[in-house]
């Protein structure tokens, strides 16, 4: 695990990534825009001319145990695939509930009642994924979520997203919007 | 749990804390500085003239247990105490091999090997505490915890510090500075 990456997600004219629609799941959508640029680096100097901009930063596994990162290292793949042209990014905010709750009582929700691990670990090395923190950072999501993969695992990607959405733990979730891209 | 709270502690020439004495523990020391100030609020202007500042966001609980909780709750006291005119500041930064642990093995660490949880616990309601999360902000230090209490309870706060400072925990800390204070 190396250093908090700070990332920024800035909707603009420009980018690598086309969005292709953005979807309210549950609350307020975003704006719609033309293209995402990926902002990497600790010192970020965001791109002028963005309709909105999204910042998280990776960080430290916050439920997973040791045989779970053993598992997922083992099999996951990077991002940048040149295969992977599809792209989402999924912003989520949970409730106060869920951040009042304990650190076991959140993992009990997590992975033995909602597999969110396991559900994971499923699709991968298809699924590519990153995760974000953004709550500690003061901004209106708690996490940003980016996935790659290429066309041909767009149904399973659909299927993850799925399963995921019906678990427990997407009973905390109170706002979720659902950004698809592609390049 | 309030939602998370952006702090930054500026050593300056004005502020409601005296600075007595700022030791280094392990690594690189602070600048000297006269006065804290201590502003808090998400949108931080930060006052002019600053020596050092160093930023921190409360959050949520990373270790604690539902029983943990419930026994720190019923018996903490809150910050700002008109008998706590003694106040410490210890930023400490972890190694990266501890960022790298999944989350069972740095909970038992934490716990079960050091007693982190119960070493504070026994030393409440005396000492007041908050601990601000800075890693994922992109400071020098990974966490900043200020502490409050009377001058009666010195050596108990000694005890305190002495106990955590030879817990397994502390094999990981890499750089810690202690900043005592008084008003």
């Amino acid at each position: 695990m190396p250093s908090p990456l700070h990332v920024a997600f800035c909707a603009r004219d420009t980018g690598i990534w086309r969005i292709d629609r953005i979807s309210a799941v549950k609350g307020a959508a975003l704006p719609a825009a033309e293209r995402l640029d990926i902002c990497e680096g600790s010192a970020l100097s965001l791109p002028p001319g963005a309709v909105w901009t999204l910042r998280g930063v990776t960080s430290n596994a916050r439920y997973t145990r040791r045989a779970e990162l053993d598992s997922l290292t083992a099999v996951q793949e990077p991002l940048g695939r040149p295969q992977s042209r599809c792209a989402a990014l999924i912003p989520i905010r949970k409730t106060e509930t869920w951040w009042a709750l304990a650190q076991d009582e959140r993992r009990a929700i997590f992975e033995e009642q909602s597999h969110h691990i396991d559900i994971g670990l499923h699709y991968l090395p298809e699924i590519a994924r990153r995760l974000h923190h953004a709550r500690d950072l003061g901004e209106p999501f708690d996490f940003l979520t980016w996935f790659e993969y290429a066309p041909e695992h767009s149904a399973a990607f659909e299927r993850m997203v799925d399963s995921l959405r019906q678990t427990p733990e997407w009973d905390f979730v109170d706002r979720e919007v659902d950004i698809r891209l592609s390049r």
